[in-house]
């Protein structure tokens, strides 16, 4: 795998606490405290200002301004990925800060925070590129929604239904139609949430690939299909009588009508991801998956 | 197994037809007239009388009057699960045709219903008993629905919320809390439908048994679970933020609140099918399923 | 679930350690000591008596003399197995103890051994039945091997051949052939070990059922069967080029030539487990596969 | 995707067909005389030549001499297989022609065989670059066996031991031991082979990555991995009680040791597939897995 590269000079970073919980508000606090002392600017997002009760009006992740050198998110992996999202045109690294366990992408546990926020001042840290989509909700020939994503673009129909009709082509090539609850196009990184669940396989984030999952297929040979980055995938929904919708990244919703077409495609730039040398990605799985306990 | 009952007399039948299928239509008054020649008494549920644009009234399947000895289904799995769960409180042997090829439940194809019908009026046919299911959704200690179903119990989540919690109690032992779209109860019947499609066992009709299968957990050790009929299960909706719903052989839908308790048991009597031992179990598997095909 | 029979008297115990593990010579000296406190008369088998270098000769399990009330088996659930198998005829209570966690047979752990012993010599410990399967080999017409297994019986090709062609028929109807790397019958007790593995359901030991389940099958929509434990289940072997053996719990081996049968039957009388009421299935479950943990 | 090379001028061709099936001699004279009413120089690798009866003896793949432009393989994906690694260190292009239906790799069907020939000497064929890997086993730090291999290196117990621990790592980071019975490395066109049955994905010949599953691992959660090409992937033998072999291509074996190594990377240059326009990769996975079929 290629080698990764180190994070430049942090002078200026923003919090993003996860809304709501009172021991996100105590960890942001914390960490305020921390990156003061070490002489580092200190902002928040609009939210988390609020929150904390600052008497500074919070700045808007990606927003116009000076250049933030490091997001820190503390909270969960959603968290992450509705911060990845805000700022996918221009993006700055970022490091998840987990508040329970461990998280596939927030993969700093509160109690080690003083000593990786060390190693990111100290350029110890690695930055980790994480490749996004870029999805486009196209209906009577028009793309009427952009989005970029980080873990996963999933048609799904709704509880009532059972099965819905999606066709899917890679590069203009007609691949199958999916008779299932839904279909899911993941990222690497998104690999090991909702497609995991789904059956779907752990792809390596080096990896420049999209794992492409159906939901309870209805056909029982059908498997996960793993294909180029470069690819490009068109989802179309065929017939549906009921209720089916787009889910970007599990947070961002389309109704979606018969005839629509998601067209999916590799984003830019990628996502970077501040990490921690002391732990890889496969200490991470092991310790999420459980592997090796009896 | 059990030996099979056979079929008794069959004087009064009744046709039911899939509904807006010319082809079902066809197929019924091709059906009612080999009853005639063979002098049958022959009437319509009131949706196919119409379709037909029959003379006499149709009569609601179920319903009082003179006892029906079988019940024709022309169409798929769908219309003879709609039909046994009309005539659940006094089941009659119901024989499923199906329109295009061989369904799980309607095994009887166009070209051999003659055949069939003959075998059913000679008595040659094998009368196959298929354990029901009743469930009860339970809210704030009342049960406010009662419904049997004859193939599954489901709870799931609509498309836009990700993950939902429910917790599964058999005889009054806590057994887990799943965190997956949803849960499935399937009886061995319904262990060919939905369940199969979300990983579940095909479990053999005549084994008195249910399937519990989580759709997509969270969890990746999950597994189906497969226990006796005469369990009672209990399935509890833990804190949903998100639309989730109660489904009942893919055709009955009730909205859930968190809090619901859904109890599952055995239901009484057994629904009759009426096959021709022309086919068994194992063949109508392996042509659905394409095993030993290359 | 049927309510479990209780234990009766125990006066006399047989202690059955696992072979040439120091910790369970330590284990076994330590029940000893625990039931002789409490005025029970211990022997050993003869493997056990050795390794504790005991004055007194052992006694082979099942074999002749005063009938033992119950076996105390240190070790896995391999060791209680292989007991299970030598004392299948006459069949005596089993308690299990693990050396190391917890084992879906061995259910009570070192430390608990004590209290579980005054369960025991109290009455207030169940006693569960274990279905056995009863299993011959068949060559030539004749049956050249017979025995009783507690968990599965596997047909298994060797490393080198890749696909193996096995015949399988039920009630002597034919089901299918699997070209795979094998076939497992398992009994609900075997159902959560190599059954497990290859993609099986749990099927809950109440049940009286069968799970047959394919080891990497090549038609991919091949599914675990679970089927009534009533039925005559034959496996054949074709045209295999190649080694292939038949293996009973894991542990007893025969090699397969083209055209052998396995017969398949329930056996009886069922294995009595010894339970604590501390813990029930659904505990056992969880903890071995870790649901509920993130 | 890249687009597909071209394949260049076809002047002299190799004709390997599978041994002993007379189907395949048949076939094998068909195409000599298509060939040879063309202008086409035709050889035959030795067992063919003697199958055939063939006055010149015949030349070994890959062996000295006048360079062959195409090899057609009459057979099936196994015997696609030995050629491509008889030829591994300089290859051909080779055209697969399968016997029975639709091969994975042996793409054309015998009665097509012509009109893709015409396709392949007026040069309209696509040429497929597959890549394959380079395995070398190592015994006490020497590498004791090397192979080149187009679908998969498997290590797999014996059928009569249960659990194999073997050890992955990936660019020298420690992923996990895998206590299964056994663990497949495959390269895309390996990952509908064996990979597949064993729970693989489907990876896209285009795609540079390898899969590694585990087949019947022995804890639940664990999933195929699919990483980059460039990878270096080590498995190591832990403490095996029990015969256990490598297998390459599930054609060659090697028995293994407690602590031999087997380090997969990478091998060069790539395989040419000559292939028929006809049909893309889509359609021959949606023919043999029987996608899109009730």
């Amino acid at each position: 795998m290629p080698e990764n590269d180190r994070i430049g000079k942090v002078e200026r970073v923003m919090i993003v606490a996860k809304r709501g919980r009172s021991q996100a508000r105590t960890a942001a606090r914390r960490v305020a405290r921390l990156l003061a002392r070490r002489g580092v600017d200190v902002s928040y997002d609009p939210e988390t200002a609020r929150a904390l009760k600052q008497g500074r009006l919070g700045r808007r992740p990606g927003g116009r301004g000076r250049p933030i050198d490091l997001y820190i998110v503390i909270g969960g992996d959603g968290t992450l990925l509705a911060l990845a999202r805000a700022i996918a045109a221009d993006p700055r690294p970022i490091l998840g800060v987990n508040l329970g366990g461990l998280g596939f992408m927030t993969e700093t546990v509160l109690e080690e925070t003083g000593e990786v926020i060390d190693e990111v001042l100290e350029g110890r840290c690695a930055l980790e590129r994480r490749m996004p989509l870029q999805v486009a909700l196209v209906r009577g020939g028009r793309a009427i929604a952009r989005q970029t994503v980080l873990n996963d673009v999933v048609i799904n129909k709704s509880a009532l239904a059972r099965i819905i009709d999606i066709g899917l082509s890679v590069d203009r090539q007609f691949v199958t139609f999916y008779k299932a609850d839904g279909l899911i196009v993941a990222t690497p990184t998104g690999s090991t949430a909702y497609s995991l669940s789904a059956g779907g396989p752990i792809v390596h984030p080096s990896l420049e690939a999209l794992v492409i999952s159906p939901i309870c297929p209805h056909t029982l040979s059908m498997r996960p299909l793993v294909i180029p980055a470069t690819s490009r995938v068109e989802l179309s929904l065929r017939g549906a009588d009921s209720e089916v919708y787009l889910t970007l990244d599990g947070q961002v919703g389309h109704p979606l009508r018969s005839g629509d077409r998601v067209r999916v495609r590799r984003g830019h730039p990628p996502i970077l991801m501040a990490r921690s040398r002391r732990r890889n990605y496969f200490e991470v799985l092991r310790r999420k998956l459980h592997w090796g306990e009896r």
